[in-house]
């Protein structure tokens, strides 16, 4: 037989398009135009209203000449208006750049530089923000500064007279730019699925942030790999606690569309907030840093609506989740999916994923278990350990250190504009995480640390990560985040920072620290505990990432421990 | 900016791969090695077991030449060789040709003939029709004919003497088979997406059976959309009641894969032996055609199991199923989702999604909404019922009959060998399916008929489908079909051909047919009536459709409706 007989018929109009999660909008508005998709307060829009507006977006969005080649930002927390731009945008054929709200004026200015964005949508209660980056913009380009159109987006639960100021200033709002779109908007699916959806920058815990480039190929992919993962099937009532603005929400906008869910808005997440939209909406499943999830194993009985009403899905990740946070959720009856990923790998790109057998470990195995970062997501191809030194697989022993490296097709197209890192982080054939760990005997892998987070002691490498893991099970410790501290004597040793628990007395903080250290001792070998322990509340990023480069910044201050500390 | 900025990043070995699902068993056999995969009576295989079976079959197949641009075939019921290769043989580069294994030594001569397949692999039960098959070849073909290798597949549950005989014969025993080839086998995937899969061909209503090509790429969204759209999470226990040769079981082989699920064999399908895996087992999904429902419908109660011990949903399609089949099941607890589709869409692609609002309706209206075709799959792009004359789409009034296209990546790479058909059916950048049918104001889409199925009488078209239904109705009737015969009056009229319910008295079979005709006066048009009513077993193909050209040729041989019967 001739190779061409069997393989060698052509692609035609009739059975091949290019992927895209946008047919799933319009498919969610044709199947189920009436149900609810997105609930936001008072305001509620169907499927078709969703629809009608997202395209109303891509026309409007064209009127001002937006389409393929352009970016348009957006700085919003969680509102509706956010979940649209994920379809009207790229509908325009243009890209997605989601600001991350908590970044700060200067860092922004940076970002909408780089992004080249025209347009730029933003929230009325962060307009002061924008504001001051475009004049962070114009004062560093001099004359020819052609200033972005800047949308505002009204919300009725905001200070009115924010939203006055910004049409003050000359702003459009949002609702208005809408009405000049048109509703039935013959929107243009991308010819390649290559063609690029999202743009959003890494949060910065480095100078430069990078601007992460997201194909329509591989967000289609990953709305349908969610669902599959974390049981999440038609009609799946979804909180948005995870900010979209995130890695794009780790791509649940195009999923919840996928499955003709329910997105459950929120403009500020708190433990009492989300128990309280679970009651109120039967919510099936939400996202959450383990920070979140910290809160609200520590949530105040009065803030608590308990026993949960209903099954609840919680997806974790973003930070390597201490164990005793996991049993702390399962025991209040959530289901925990532990899962990991970079916003390079569109979101969560691994899950730990469970095993029957392991329903009948005692809870702590259970969660020790659960805390690993797991295996490759239906939607990955490939999944590794590297030695950092060869380039080759780590043996499955649990210990040797490597790169965690990933190849498939929910890998980032490349970073925008930066050629010198997309050859560091793409060489040989793999994504490189930057995040160290081991393979477990069962395949699993786990994260001991970032490249950058591992502390270096006497010539002998510590997790940050597993230090931080015991200092969580201490009964006064809240939240804990170790990094290196320079040292006389090793070079390095752990310095833990410390929040703690409600009600715990701070009167004597030196013999709480000494407690502490004791404690790390009867748990771990004596160069892991920690030399300094200092209290207070945490620096962290607007995803509740802990910003480790804060406290490291802190620890330099502090100056080197001294040999007659030891 | 310039376009190139933010869209000419190029794809790379880290950030591109061709989809396929052959990657979803070797993820299966990493994360749930242990797992049950495949059952088979008393035999049981693990998930790492069945990928290094599949690995052996791919590497004995490359051992002997086979590679990318060969077909293997294969004529088996559903056993676990069968479920391997769907995995195996793309593994070695080939395609996997699934012959049905009703079809007569001619039909599978000419198959064997037109798809090149230079390996067959038949289960032992099957070794005579296949012989007789390549006897047939080996006649025609003279003196160049170089019989292809025969691997016969053994089974303990047959007859002992069928295997000895294939081996004296020269088969090669299956196990054999894999023992000579590499549990570790290096398989390549697929360099292109679009490199054929699977070669399966339509089950010959007409003269001359056309080969299907599937592509990689449509396998792997085929295997991810089912789970989506039918509740299918990870770990679900999958009954095999629908022959995986039909179609490549919808796709199931791959689906399972990638819900790391567990497959449940069956040799042969009865209502006795579905409630008794369904115990035993657990099962929670199979499909089945309507016929299959029928008689778990009407199944005497020493068969059943009642009620269900758990939640049990059943995937229908392949006919229209009658409304008081798809009542029947419901009121037994069978969770019924309607699909619809052709070989030539990797089977199922649309569905009758089922919506909230139903729930609180009467049952007989719940089963004719759902006896619906409905909607597009999520992994279908386009899904529409367009004018036979003009090619435009016709009004959402569900009266208009149309053809029922298609148009996305689950869609047919094309026949093979057949530029002739190929141009036909993708005419206008739509597949044409070949049925009509109309598009309801829910946009719900439903069938009419196959064209050739449609009765012309006195000018009007007669849905033979909806004549169908009501037949179902009657109390007497088991199964119904109904053609045209001719009517020298006027033109064609329906004849109906008729099973009887066990105990139904036949005696007086025109009196019976004197009451059915009464019965259908009173529920459709005068000229919907059938004018023959014909009682005996209706011929079926393999997989449970009911032959309506034999039944066409029956009615011929009638002769025409004379005028003095009016």
């Amino acid at each position: 037989m001739e190779m061409r007989d069997i393989d060698d018929l052509p692609k035609n109009a009739a059975n091949y398009m290019a992927l895209t999660p946008l047919w799933f909008l319009e498919r969610a508005a044709t199947v189920h135009p009436t149900r609810k998709a997105v609930i936001h307060g008072s305001r509620t829009y169907t499927w078709l209203q969703t629809y009608q507006r997202c395209r109303r977006l891509a026309s409007a969005l064209s009127k001002r000449s937006i389409g393929v080649g352009s970016s348009v930002a957006i700085i919003a927390p969680n509102v509706p208006a956010l979940y649209e731009a994920h379809f009207g945008i790229p509908m325009s054929g243009a890209v997605v750049n989601t600001i991350n709200i908590r970044l700060n004026a200067s860092t922004i200015a940076f970002l909408l530089g780089h992004s080249q964005s025209t347009i730029v949508i933003v929230d009325q209660e962060f307009f002061n923000l924008a504001e001051d980056a475009l004049r962070i913009m114009k004062e560093k380009s001099q004359s020819n500064f052609r200033p972005p159109l800047v949308i505002v987006i009204a919300d009725g639960s905001c200070n009115p007279e924010t939203l006055e100021y910004a049409l003050g200033q000359g702003a459009i709002e949002y609702e208005k730019f809408l009405e000049s779109g048109d509703p039935d908007f013959a929107w243009k699916p991308p010819q390649d699925e290559w063609q690029s959806i999202a743009l959003g920058y890494t949060s910065g815990t480095t100078a430069s942030p990078k601007g992460v480039l997201l194909h329509h190929r591989g967000a289609y992919l990953m709305a349908l790999s969610n669902p599959i993962i974390w049981e999440m099937n038609e009609g799946a009532v979804y909180l948005w606690t995870l900010p979209m603005f995130h890695c794009n929400g780790w791509c649940f906008p195009w999923t919840l569309a996928a499955v003709c869910g329910i997105n459950i808005c929120l403009r500020q997440v708190t433990a009492k907030g989300i128990y309280s939209a679970i009651a109120k909406y039967r919510v099936t499943h939400f996202c959450a840093a383990p920070v979140v999830l910290n809160s609200i194993v520590n949530a105040s009985p009065e803030d608590t609506i308990l026993p949960l009403p209903h099954a609840v899905r919680v997806m974790t990740a973003g930070a390597a989740p201490p164990p005793s946070v996991l049993s702390g959720m399962s025991q209040k009856g959530f289901r925990v999916t532990h899962t990991y990923g970079l916003s390079e790998t569109y979101g969560p790109s691994t899950v730990c994923a469970w095993k029957p057998e392991w329903d009948s470990l005692p809870p702590e195995t259970q969660a020790r278990l659960n805390a690993r970062q797991g295996v490759r997501y239906v939607g990955l191809e490939c999944l590794d350990v590297i030695s950092t030194q060869t380039g080759q697989p780590v043996p499955a022993d649990g210990k040797t250190i490597g790169e965690i490296v990933f190849r498939g097709n929910i890998v980032m197209k490349g970073y925008l504009k930066n050629p010198k890192a997309n050859e560091e982080t793409f060489a040989n054939g793999w994504f490189h995480s930057g995040d160290l760990g081991v393979k477990n005997p069962d395949g699993y892998i786990e994260i001991k640390d970032r490249s950058k987070d591992i502390i270096i002691s006497g010539g002998e490498n510590i997790s940050s990560v597993e230090v931080e893991n015991n200092l969580y099970l201490h009964p006064a410790v809240m939240e804990a985040s170790v990094v290196a501290r320079a040292d006389e004597r090793w070079g390095e040793s752990p310095c833990a920072f410390v929040t703690l628990k409600p009600g715990v007395g701070k009167s004597d903080e030196q013999r709480l620290a000494e407690d502490i250290m004791k404690f790390c001792r009867s748990k771990m070998p004596a160069y892991w505990v920690p030399k300094s322990v200092i209290f207070g509340p945490l620096p962290k990023t607007a995803t509740g990432k802990i910003q480790k480069h804060v406290l490291r910044a802190k620890a330099k201050e502090l100056g080197p421990v001294r040999m007659s500390k030891l």
